[in-house]
Parts: structure tokens; sequence; C-alpha cells
């Protein structure tokens, strides 16, 4: 085998991560450094062939500005909502990209620059960023878990995406933690989605209107109301804030112990705005967890928050294509 | 690269499998087939080096028989109750063999043989074995269970064992399912294995005791009874029992579902004296499956039962052993 040696600083890669609302076009060096992100619109309602336009168009400004050469770029890796098949390069279903199920992802930016193209879960990719770069950093089995409109997780072994048989897998915010639990978005009951995502806890924060009427967050409605300001109330030392993230911890911990006992984990990642600036979350969640797991694992086992923040999936995207570019060597 | 090719029919692998009770000793070929094998006691009271005297005897005896020479057996691979401490080659903890956690399983046969030897946990062996040439063959994300003394579990990728960051996950059978519910071996409360195992099953039966007194189980006394006559009594018709196997059906189907959306598996493979002759365990294990998984994954996976029998954990030593040989070149 003729090993190839790369200055991976001076090759570099297309990066998008495509969101409900944003997307993110970035320009990257094979190090893992961001140089330069856009952020435009996606504007779901508008099609992905228009998206793909506007991607197109930034990333050629990017090309012009650093002046690089056709052969200084190696692939374009794009993290998109999912679930994706993977062999088809398209959306399986994306609530907020609905209609976009028939589009191959990979096909536009292949054809403007020549050059492969690779797509991944956007959850996936920001675990593996914080693996590579980030608060995993040299561990060899990351668990990452964001707690946002739902709840995204990541399992990543050796700096690479573990995602199953045909991709689908690493659904760790859908691991069942009450089977008689409510209702979640996936038609289960009683996932850990169903407690801790942003609609589990607003609704969980709705459901006690006895403590909610002694409470700061009473002000607010289902409307206004974000687990941010749950977070921020918390922090002003409202007693039923503070329960409400106890409670998320504990729900959050059950499940950790469980992935505990299954992927013996180095590290566990946590992200999302209610992790930030509020300890309450994570300290409940590692009390749980080390009451719960095998202590032969969770003595070991580290609660990491996020480091590389909204750069995750982007930086993620350049390791996804460097495994999988160098994987077919 | 030098691609090494050998006539495995022809290349051969001792193999143990050690257990509470009894311990097999093995002769196989490289390509999984167990050409003889032996069954000793453990006698755990009496120590691991007065087994170990027993197990190179009989070693010697298969070598002599088949007339084999030094070079044409490549290893050796053990499999032993766990968690093992893969680097040390011992045993950190088992309740059946109490007192032997020092000692290097590996050093007797590697010093009688001057061959590589190799230790597993025996559950992981039994998946690998499994999904290798069984249940799982020519399957790429192989889960396996046993439902025993205990619940075990495997988690085969690519017909490789996957047990995390030191070895020690992969612990199926300590999935909280009930957060609240009843104490686990592990200490932890509500694990699946406190519901399934053996204990788990006598436990559900003796703690209704009006639906008992109208049972044929009423007959037993906890220490005579066993999940095998549950499954028995249920084939008579007895109602008890057949809803005692419903309800182990559904907890664990309640697993499978959070497994089945973590790792996206091709087949899950069951296995134990209680799935055997009897469809209800699996049948509502499947029920509950469908009921709560991603439909995307719940559809594709296969649901089976194990097909090498007593042989399973003998064959995937061969397997560990093949993979962690040649992992090296």
């Amino acid at each position: 085998m003729t090993i190839v040696r790369i200055r991976k600083e001076k090759k570099y890669a297309l990066v998008v991560d495509i969101g409900g609302t944003n997307t993110v076009v970035g320009l990257g060096n094979l190090k893992g450094k961001i140089l330069k992100k856009n952020k435009i619109k996606t504007l779901p309602e508008s099609g992905p062939d228009f998206l793909f336009l506007k991607i197109i168009n930034v990333l050629k400004g990017f090309i012009k500005k650093f002046k690089l050469k056709k052969e200084d770029i190696l692939f374009s890796s794009i993290g998109s909502p999912g679930p994706l098949d993977l062999k088809q390069g398209s959306i399986i279903h994306s609530v907020n990209l609905s209609g976009w199920e028939k589009f191959n992802l990979r096909e536009p930016l292949e054809a403007a620059f020549k050059i492969p193209a690779f797509i991944e879960n956007d959850a996936n990719l920001a675990g593996l960023g914080e693996s590579w770069l980030g608060a995993g950093k040299g561990k060899k089995m990351v668990l990452a878990f964001t707690l946002g409109t739902g709840v995204g997780g990541a399992v990543i072994i050796h700096d690479r995406i573990f995602n199953g048989s045909k991709g689908y897998g690493a659904e760790l915010g859908h691991i069942t933690i009450y089977p008689d639990g409510p209702l979640c978005t996936c038609s289960n009951h009683g996932c850990l989605e169903a407690y801790i995502s942003a609609g589990g806890i607003l609704r969980r924060v709705f459901e006690n209107k006895k403590a909610l009427s002694k409470s700061i967050l009473n002000k607010f409605s289902i409307e206004t109301l974000t687990p941010f300001k749950v977070s921020l109330a918390a922090q002003k030392g409202d007693k039923f804030a503070i329960n409400i993230l106890k409670e998320t911890g504990r729900y959050l911990g059950i499940a950790l112990a469980s992935y505990t006992n299954i992927f013996n984990p180095d590290v566990i990642i946590l992200g999302g705005g209610i992790m930030k600036d509020n300890k309450i979350v994570q300290n409940h969640a590692k009390k749980e967890l080390r009451k719960r797991a095998f202590k032969i694992m969770s003595k070991d086992v580290k609660i990491a928050l996020t480091k590389l923040g909204d750069n995750a999936p982007l930086i993620g995207a350049i390791k996804n294509g460097l495994n999988l570019y160098y994987g077919n060597l």
C-alpha cells in the first residue's frame, strides 16, 4: 500500500450545514479549521434547487477570495436534518424540509465542482466534530446529545460515525425511559425526547399549574416560554424552574446510565441552549448516571459540555469527508 | 501489503468456554467447524490452576488424536463469564467464579502451546458465533440476547464484537425499562434483567399469589420452578403461565424498540431455555418492538432464534481469535 501524505493545511473542503431556518456554507482546511463561513436563509418553501444555487454561488465566492486551485479542494461535505437515505443521497423525512424527499443533495455540488460530495445527518456531524477537535478530542468512544427542538444524538467510535446497518440508527433521543409515558413525536410513548426536548420541558412546566402559579415563569404562555428562559429563571433562584431542571437532569441521567452500560463511553458530550450557563441539568444527570450504571464504567465516564459551538457540524463535515474520501483508498 | 492466504480448513484453534458449572474444551478449524469437544467440571472452589491443568490435558489429547503439528494450530481462544479486564487477561468480577480475579486466563495456554491466547466475555462470543455462522450469517449489524440466569447481550458489527472503550459495554440486559422498578442484581432499579432473567420471571410468578393459586405452576416452589417449566405450562394452555410469557415478551420488546432506534440492526437473535419450543415471548416482543420503534428501522429488522446451540461460544471463540490474530498483521 502506498501511504498518501498530504499537507492537510493546504488542502480544502467545501462544507454545508442545512437547517430548517438557516443554512451555513463554509470553507475549511483538512485540519478542521473553518476559514470562512456565511449564513443564508434556507427558505424551505422555495425548494432545494434554489437553495443549492445560492450555496454554489457562496462557495464559488470563497474559492475566488482564497485564490484556490481546483486540485486544492478534495471534496464537499453536507449535513442535513435526517433520517437520510445515504445510498440515494436524499432526505427520507424531515418536518422542516417536507417536499424535499426526492432531491439528491450530492448531485448539485458534484456537478458544480467535479469533486466527490458526502452527506450525513447533522446531529451525527456535530457529534463527530466534537469528538475530533472538541470536548471529545483524543477519546475513543464518544456519545453526544443536543437538547433542542428534539434530542439529537451521535455515537462516535474512533472518530467515525456509527449509525447502524442502513444509517438510520443513533436515534439516542428515542430510548424509552417510561414505557407508559407521554406520546413522543416519533409515536412511541415515554421516549427521552418526550421529557427533555423543548416541547417536553414546556409540557412539564404547564402541566403543573399549581406550582407554576407561584413561579416567575407564570407570566409566559406556552408560545413565549423557551427552555433557555426556564434556565434563566432557575439562575434567579425560582424554585419551580430549578425543579424542572433537576427533573430534566434526572430523566437524562436515566438514559445516560443505560447508554453507559451499552457503550462503555469515555465521554458523554452535552449541548443545546438549556445546558449553557447552568450546571443543574448536568449535575443531576451525572448523579443519576452514577447511581444507576455499572460502577466499573460510570467511574471513568466524563460528562462534558460542547466546545465547538455552531462550528461543530461544519468541522464534523470535514472529518466525515476525510473518513469517507480516504476510507475508499 | 502481502496478502496472507491460508487454507482455513487445514489450520486449527484451541477453544475453551468456561462456565460456572461446566467448562467446554474444543478443537476447531478456522472455518468454524468444531471437530471435537469435551465437557469437564469447572469446580470453582478448586481454583483456576486446577481447571487449566485439566483443560491443557484435554487439548493435548485432541492434538494427539488428530495428529496435529505445532504449526497447524494458530491460537487458543477462551470465553469466560465477565466483565473481563482484556488488558490484564483476567476476570474482574463473576458471581460464580469469585476468588479468580487475579488469575491471568491467557498465560497457562500461551505457556503450554506457545501460541497467542485470546479472551472474551462468553455472551459476546456466543453472539459473534451466531453472527458469523448462525442466525445472523451474512448480516452487518447483529444484536444477540440470551435469557438465562442473567440476560446476556452482544453487539456484533461486521462479525466483530463491539464492547465499548474498555470492553465492559454491551451489557444489553442492563437497560432501564422502568426507572422505579424492582432492584436488579447490578444494583440499579428496573433493568430489563430484573424482569426477564430467570429470577425476574420467577419473581413475577410468585408475586401474583391470587393468579398463581389457579395455575398448575402452583405445585412448584421458588426453588423448584424454572422458566422452562413456565414455558411448558403455557404450552399446556395454563393461562397464568401464558400471561407471564406475554409480559416477558412485552418487557423484552420495550428494550428491543430502544435498541432498534439506537443500532438499526439487521437481525436480533434470541436464545435461552424460555425461547425454545414456544413462540409467545418472541411474538409479543416483536409486536411491542413494531409498535414502538421507528418504522423505517422496525420494518426491516428480523427477529430470529439462535441456530448454533451450545456450540455458539466455541464458534465465536474461533472467529474472535481470527479477528484479533489477523487484526494485528
